[in-house]
């Protein structure tokens, strides 16, 4: 496993058929991930695709996760925290100086993602609502009403997603207050062989 | 008011402090509108920061609609329908495919929005997850499960949106069977002077 340090992010490419796994070392720690083609970063993750074709906002153990073309890039193929959101952005200078007025500014997921994916050709208006791994978003489906709570996620919980397609990755140990409970913790990945 | 043909599409400008009226004249109607930065075609709305700054998936009377950038784009002003979407991407020929096998192929919102914004230089993959006025799609709190329902909307219901900045707005009546209650049916509008 590599580790993301926390408030940081990472870059990488994955071959078709390889598997990514992300785990939550400490516990109740968010990681943002998002993904792209790697022949042509146009295509990208799409929260409202995934909704879509998924049927939930509750991606799981079985969901894929779309593009914007329609295509599956991903596929969750395990799942033992089964708690994240695909509604919210990354954290930002802007999320911070709107929810956390009275915090050190800091650039957030957001610029963790922008720095990582600029040696892929990847700009700031290309990152899409990332998915959120471990995030903890319920939703009031009366009044739709969301809220940010703490995590669920316990020491060593993770998800383990398959390429449907040859990838760019960008992952993030996640930078806000709210996402982790307070705390800033780092995230432990690795991609697998293909077999 | 001008009106939007049944399963057809419309681009048009409007500047800053204008409002833009939309109204469902026969009722059951779903309209999908996407936003632009007049100036620069990169800042579009987003789902994902509106539900972070907005703090609900139901999005209504006093609620603004944000950029990708962080920006408010559009504020709305009026709502007699009160039931809106934001979560679901508009339907497309892939979407027709996968949800209407049986049925006539059709390009949909999502190619009726190519082609009325190809003008302004904006292409199939800057077509964000539209704002689908009058759209039904309640969420399971629990389950995160949705679905696409009728719409709720009456003859005239209409909603009215505030223009934060110069904007480029794509705008549809919508062409797919579930969203509409299985007819087809136009959508007027209309942009006002700037008071």
């Amino acid at each position: 496993m590599k580790r993301i340090d926390p408030r940081s992010g990472v870059a990488f490419t994955m071959r078709r058929g390889a598997t990514l796994t992300v785990s939550d070392p400490q516990g109740q720690q968010v990681s943002d991930l998002v993904a792209y083609n790697r022949d042509d970063v146009r295509e990208v993750i799409s929260n409202g695709r995934t909704f879509d074709y998924e049927e939930t906002i509750h991606l799981g153990w079985g969901n894929r996760l779309w593009s914007n073309r329609s295509n599956p890039m991903l596929t969750i193929t395990n799942d033992t925290a089964q708690c994240h959101d695909f509604l919210l952005t990354p954290c930002s200078e802007q999320t911070f100086r709107h929810f956390y007025p009275d915090k050190p500014l800091h650039r957030g997921c957001f610029g963790n993602l922008v720095e990582a994916l600029e040696p892929y050709g990847i700009g700031s208006d290309d990152i899409p609502t990332a998915f959120n791994i471990f995030m903890n978003v319920p939703v009031d489906g009366e009044s739709g009403l969301l809220a940010v709570k703490p995590p669920i996620s316990k020491a060593g919980d993770k998800i383990q997603l398959r390429a449907e397609m040859d990838l760019i990755i960008g992952l993030t140990a996640c930078s806000a207050y709210d996402s982790n409970g307070g705390s800033f913790k780092p995230i432990d990945y690795s991609v697998s062989e293909i077999v």
